[in-house]
């Protein structure tokens, strides 16, 4: 376990990231009074979390072997900590002190053969065991949602960079490894892995790679699978080990068969992963537009340009002005280039004139020099990063403040938008009375775009879990219905099942589950993930 | 079957294409001198095909049922045609008249639920059934190679492109369409699918998804993968559809099962496809470098640049002086940018900055402006195109004329490039006397080349397939060895199958054969081909 895994502060067992960087009450205040505006007449008395030692968590039912031991923890608030992932409908359980499910033990695995012991021992008891890299699913990944005992196998101290590859451009890396420490054990090197979602502080590259992550780029490079050049994964059946390379045809890819199996395959120990050289040359506009139809059609034409923006991110009008701080009635595309080897003003030049086209003006224009340190997302990612505490904050005073995200083809977007969004609010109305519902693009692609909906509807406190799974029914209902994707790159884990099993088509099912079955012949690995149990 | 399958003229039983494009006499003599200056000494005797009506082709072994039997050819030209693949080893044992292994039946269906029911007829008959695209195969992935009886499905009858989605810049094109085929059914519409491989105009869309083939892009699009949106597969255990996405993370991607599965799952009926404006920007440099050193890490720099050239070839001396006319010592990098959107002059002149930091020196460039008709690539392309046909004109006069391909991490390369053409030219000599061996760059990233070499050496006919095979195998040896790809877009078929089970890891093979028991349970699909029979 390497410093890396030392987080600036004490874990949450709750909410989001530690406790030291919550909200402060002046932050809650801002938060609360911003919000009351959005939720008038809403009650936001506070709930704060029960204290772990004082809940009723049942006694451990695994008797592990002496040899194995050292790895295991009972420690009821680690136990209670790794049972769940940080979706609001996590959070809010936690908060109400629900003790169903948690997990009998949480594993340490130190090295890969602890790991392939303590599957060994795993599946000869019959434990599910639940593979568990910084533990911010918003699906139920990594909920052990079983009858029988489960342990949760954290990767915490498989976190080393083990080798860089400056002339490739590559690193092997574990797959315990937080977003942080990576990059600062490529940093010397001039290099990074530049993957940052939201979750990036307390999630790790073998999460990414298991649940098919998006990062930063929101044209080309979009999912942690474009920027895998092989794969390590310890199955019960025996350790795959992916051969590096640029690219190849040879079969089916074996490591598109892992990336997205949520751990239900295997367990990702580590990965040799594309790298890029840091950028020195950045420029970013943001530009305003009356209309948002017509701001989807410049954000179209830009994904079809071949510009390949590293941002380009289109927030409609209630979007831009809950998470953009702006008082406009506009929608707000946000894009920039980004580039270690040249300046790339030519590239923005372009597509301001693209947007202008559409009847887009820019608000305001930075560039950054080959000498400016700043890295040009920063700023942007630290309010983006912190996000998450502001939705516990919320949720503990009985908000509903959740997301969901989508993908869709470009000629069905205004349709697919419309009916989404009108599920949506129906149900946020029906359910709670009243509520906002935003819209944002986090990643474009020349063929359609990945909406991501933000929903703000004021709870009864008690009931909050409920009203949020009505709504989400809803809107993925019409997603499904519309011919969206259930998710872009929040996984499926155990709560998107029912609309993944109408997407996935049933032939791929089958092979699915024969792949399952000859790599994790006692069914122990992550029970109930993609496929039944 | 629509006009598109019309090839222009008479395609060959033995051969590469159409009778009528092969080489004329005054082609042949040209190019008999030409090589004659390569090869001093050779014997450059024709040896004509035989007459397909000449050669002892057993009776076919299957009855098919009346309600089929439309479906079905018995034209011993016709079994003998669809019964090889395109290699050289291929067409020198045409020209021999061997008959080993031809195919009892050729199918063609004509709809989708023909598929469907030939596949019930073969599987409950224990018939093998290949399927077949364009029969370009180089890696014996069409040649039915087993005991039993054997039939050949050939898509050809289905190859409408069926719709065309302007907005998102998608199509869906039937399985059978031929590369001519259906970029003449895009024209209409502003759009290109712009996949060229060399065998563009004899191999289908089916084909080059069942075999991961690389096309037009050197960056980014490198391969079919990469332009599919979604696809569609009869399999023995159902049809496979997978919803029209531009992104999703919804578990592992069910197209990425089906890609590159030659055969042995299903049988690929359509997809939908993405694809590009036609450009109207192009700019193309050719540079040249004294040392091969020097062009690679240039080639490098350029691939890992972010400047996305869609072609980024890279020709070594020997290469550069064969396939490029030029009288010259120096290896040769080809660099062009295209657009529908912009101008991508800026974009060169990056690219040519980087090759004169290490040396380069522009040779020639060419623009083309938005109101220049011709397609940048149309000149070498032609001349690419027609490649195959001085091969089997140089296979009639026993010269051993074949390529093989593979891609590596950069870091390797050097040590890679030695290892692979030392073992080259040692089985060359030790096998022919004497040969040549080139390299090329087909495709670039920005972690690896995907180097492609070409062998030319004089043969003794009669015995110019073993000397290849020996040839073959102590490049392939030196290829895994080294830590190559065993194919970087020509498929494993059944040629490749050693080296290709050496490099898959085994868990992935035991999921591969599991989910192939579950699709094809009676075996009958490509038998050979990726997995055991």
């Amino acid at each position: 376990m390497a410093e890396g895994r030392r987080t600036g502060g004490t874990r949450s067992w709750w909410g989001w990231g530690t406790q030291e960087a919550a909200l402060s009450p002046d932050e809650v205040s801002t938060l609360v009074e911003r919000t009351r505006l959005m939720l008038p007449g809403h009650d936001f008395t506070d709930h704060p979390p029960p204290a772990p030692e004082d809940l009723p968590v049942p006694a451990p039912r695994i008797r592990v072997p002496d040899s194995l031991a050292a790895l295991f923890s009972s420690d009821v608030t680690d136990r209670l900590s790794h049972s769940r992932g940080k979706a609001f409908r996590d959070v809010v359980r936690n908060l109400h002190g629900d003790v169903t499910h948690v997990a009998d033990l949480v594993a340490r695995p130190a090295t890969e053969q602890d790991v392939v012991d303590i599957l060994d021992f795993c599946g000869s008891a019959n434990i599910a065991v639940v593979p568990y890299g910084g533990g911010s699913s918003v699906v139920g990944g990594v909920e052990p949602r079983v009858d029988g005992p489960a342990a949760i196998l954290d990767l915490e101290r498989l976190d080393e960079v083990l080798e860089v590859d400056r002339v490739s451009r590559a690193a092997r890396i574990q797959a315990g490894a937080l977003g942080p420490h990576l990059e600062r054990r490529l940093r010397p090197a001039g290099l990074t892995l530049r993957h940052f979602p939201q979750s990036f502080e307390f999630s790790t590259l073998g999460g990414w790679l298991a649940t098919r992550a998006g990062g930063h780029f929101a044209t080309l490079y979009t999912h942690i699978d474009d920027l895998t050049e092989s794969i390590r994964v310890v199955t019960p059946a025996g350790t795959s080990t992916s051969r590096r390379l640029p690219g190849s045809g040879a079969g089916p890819s074996p490591d598109r068969l892992f990336l997205g199996s949520e751990g239900t395959l295997g367990v990702i120990t580590e990965a040799w992963m594309r790298l890029q050289d840091r950028p020195r040359f950045g420029v970013t506009a943001s530009i305003g537009f009356d209309d948002f139809g017509a701001a989807v059609a410049a954000t179209r034409t830009i994904a079809q340009s071949g510009l390949h923006p590293a941002n380009c991110r289109l927030l409609d009008p209630a979007e831009s002005r809950i998470n953009a701080g702006a008082s406009l009635a506009d929608s707000l595309l946000i894009v920039a280039f980004e580039s270690a080897d040249h300046p790339v003003d030519a590239w923005l030049e372009r597509a301001v004139e693209i947007a202008a086209d559409h009847g887009g003006s820019v608000l305001s224009e930075r560039r950054r020099g080959a000498d400016d340190d700043r890295d040009s997302s920063a700023t942007w990612r630290s309010s983006f990063i912190r996000m998450p505490y502001r939705r516990d904050a919320l949720a503990r005073r009985g908000v509903i403040v959740e997301t969901f995200e989508t993908a869709c083809t470009w000629d069905r977007f205004e349709t697919f938008h419309a009916a989404v969004t009108a599920a949506a609010q129906e149900a946020v109305d029906r359910v709670c009375g009243t509520g906002v519902v935003t819209c944002r693009f986090t990643h474009v692609y020349p063929d359609g775009p990945a909406p991501y909906y933000g929903v703000f509807a004021p709870g009864r406190w008690g009931s909050t879990v409920a009203q949020w799974d009505e709504i989400k029914q809803a809107v993925s209902e019409a997603i499904a219905t519309n011919g969206g994707t259930i998710t872009h790159h929040h996984a499926v884990g155990r709560d998107h099942r029912p609309w993944y099993d109408r997407q996935r088509p049933d032939p791929f099912a089958a092979a699915l589950r024969a792949a399952k079955d000859v790599l994790d012949p006692a069914g122990v690995l992550n029970p109930g993930v993609l496929i039944d149990p």
